[in-house]
């Protein structure tokens, strides 16, 4: 079963925003058997999602189409798909309850906008939006399966989750894909390539393997496509575990989680507990960390050391090793560490001290230069990287550099 | 001046990963007076991508195509686009040089798979790879503009903003698209939409008005379309203009940014220094203002207090406070913002405590509530909000809502 995903609104096509639905989107589809052909981004603008609508109802039987939704006059999305269809808008009453309810629960008057919100195509069936006024819309036509929600991402999710996902999972007969994906951490794509080039050359032509680099991390996926889970399952997992076995030694990994959580899914199981002093990386690593439920389980906090004072009042880092080898040096970033694992009394600390740039660099220490120290009571690591002059590349490759040092770092201790 | 994206990759069709390229691409291009008329993503399929420039190549004049350049199996764009301009594959010397250059600077071997990556179609002028060996290439085919360039963010962003760009710019006679976007918070869109709808209704055809609304905040975005910058931009800023008297009570800033950058701009021009102490965020806050160069003028940092203990001990919140009231409490978090001014010594200080979930709620604190203070050494503001059971949306809306209500306490104490 193919789906499309169309997302309507300029913002998307002028930068302004970033389309974190689609994946989301993506990803939800995929569990339930349904494949992404593609994904489009269009303008608010009518021939444009006519032609879109009428190229992606030839590619696929289901398509899901987001913003445009709202109340004022750049949002064309009801109408057009109205025309699409060559059907009137009509006043839906449970959508017009909804947006009289919201409205009543924070005392505002209800404006003709917002009436307006409650006008959808004759031939749909209305979704509820239970967080916000904008009804999402169901239709079926000529075996294909339209819908539309709102652009805002928390709309859009409980709308898929409450009633789009069960609804198209009780509809259709789906067949089944099954993904298995391995994090692999400090081998280059290519010689991953080699070393399994053999298990790859034998997949059968049902089940395919991809290669997603990004930061020194690399992660290997495996996708079965199939109809039945029970055989497909075991045959993707057999494969998965030849990779496994193959490239051990780089395995961070046996799932599709960032490596983050893998490390908290370490220390979880090993009762073991985290600390993290952040300076040029700014908080960065902590909220990677505390995205992810069950993170206070390890992780006790920290500071965000981006002033000297700072790294001497919490942290105990001496003024005068600041003032000797300054707040960016391998002695700085010791006495971090050190002042993490003993102030916050946590197994293991991260600590981080560098130039994120743009400004700020010296011949010596130019922007991009970048101190990591991981360390627990007995061990300790101290690397010193150099990144280039992009403020936020740099924030996000110190992060990942620490998080694979810390990886490395805590499996070592284990042997 | 129309183009399109086309990302190539599975991954971001199975949703692994979110399209960031596309925004940032479509930023720059907007820039330079180019206008993105569609993204697309599409799969490591042959016919796939064939039709998808196919279709492009009857909107757009410049097509962008990322991703699918790698060394392994299931990178099929180069082949593709050869087939799809019905040319040979060649090696191309510079290209081999580039990668034999890395390789040796890694002391890697040179594999017969990274050798491939230095063959091109030979209709193509290779574009130099600084930070990858995966060739850039461009094509002029037929009047129309092809780029193909690595999915990888920062190769790609390197190449855009080294070669690309420029070569567009002195490739191109390039029209002027001037836009201008103002940030309110506290005004929905559509009481917005109401206060303006005359200046709205008194747009001339080539200057359109969007909104954007996310969590408690609404951008208007006035775009221009014309030749001539010098008579459209002060065209549009006088229509920006009209609109900020208007709604000038909710304005946060008058530019396209995003409000902790606002408040680091006011902060900064103000003079005043700010330190944060998150809990139930666990250094997203931070990590916002962080990113943005020159933060450290007025951030000097603050602590991620995830344990009790680290409350207690960097913000002295006393043990009978938690004790009694518990950690998620007005209570606490007051003692939290007021250890964070007297600790950290900066004038303003944010602090936020909650239970972010999907579990640690309880009947009379269920998962969603968030105690959030901002406080000069003057005045001081708590409030208790209550969001939903998503952990990632109560942390962002936490975040949002802590620097709204940041943004206000600054403004009002100004008054």
């Amino acid at each position: 079963m193919l789906a499309e995903i169309i997302t309507i609104g300029d913002e998307i096509l002028i930068g302004q925003i970033v389309d974190t639905n689609s994946a989301w989107m993506a990803a939800e589809l995929n569990n339930i058997g349904v494949r992404v052909k593609q994904i489009s981004s269009v303008s608010d603008d009518r021939q444009h999602i006519l032609t879109a609508l009428k190229e992606a109802s030839k590619r696929a039987d289901i398509i899901l189409i987001t913003g445009g939704l709202g109340p004022t006059k750049d949002d064309i999305t009801k109408k057009t798909i109205a025309e699409y269809f060559g059907v009137q808008l009509v006043e839906n009453q449970e959508a017009l309850n909804n947006v009289t309810k919201i409205f009543a629960r924070y005392n505002r008057p209800l404006l003709e906008v917002n009436r307006l919100q409650a006008m959808v195509p004759e031939n749909c069936e209305v979704i509820l939006n239970n967080n916000g006024t904008a009804p999402g819309m169901w239709f079926t036509v000529e075996g294909k399966i339209y819908i539309s929600m709102p652009g805002v991402p928390h709309e859009m999710m409980y709308m898929m989750e409450d009633e789009v996902l069960p609804k198209l999972k009780s509809t259709l007969k789906l067949p089944v894909i099954i993904h298995k994906t391995i994090l692999t951490v400090g081998e280059g794509e290519s010689f991953l390539a080699e070393r399994i080039a053999d298990i790859e050359d034998s997949l059968p032509s049902y089940i395919k393997l991809a290669y997603l680099p990004k930061l020194g991390q690399v992660r290997l996926r495996l996708s079965g496509y199939g109809e039945d889970e029970a055989t497909l399952k075991p045959e993707v997992d057999a494969y998965a575990a030849k990779i496994i076995e193959r490239v051990a030694n780089v395995v961070a990994a046996e799932e599709d989680i960032p490596i983050e959580k893998a490390i908290l899914n370490f220390m979880t199981e090993k009762g073991l507990t985290l600390s993290i002093a952040e300076s040029c990386t700014g908080g960065f690593i902590s909220q990677l960390f505390t995205q992810h439920p069950g993170a206070s389980k390890v992780f006790f906090g920290g500071v965000v050391s981006y002033s000297n004072s700072l790294k001497e009042s919490v942290l105990n880092v001496r003024d005068e090793t600041i003032a000797e080898f300054g707040a960016v040096s391998g002695e700085t970033v010791t006495e971090m560490v050190e002042g993490a694992l003993l102030n916050f009394k946590s197994d293991y600390a991260i600590a981080i001290t560098g130039i994120a740039g743009p400004d700020g660099g010296t011949p010596e220490k130019p922007v991009g230069t970048v101190w990591i120290a991981v360390a627990s009571v007995n061990k300790k690591v101290v690397k010193k990287l150099t990144f280039g002059n992009k403020r936020k590349q740099n924030i996000e490759r110190s992060a990942i550099s620490a998080l694979n040092m810390l990886n490395t770092l805590l499996h070592d201790s284990g042997k």
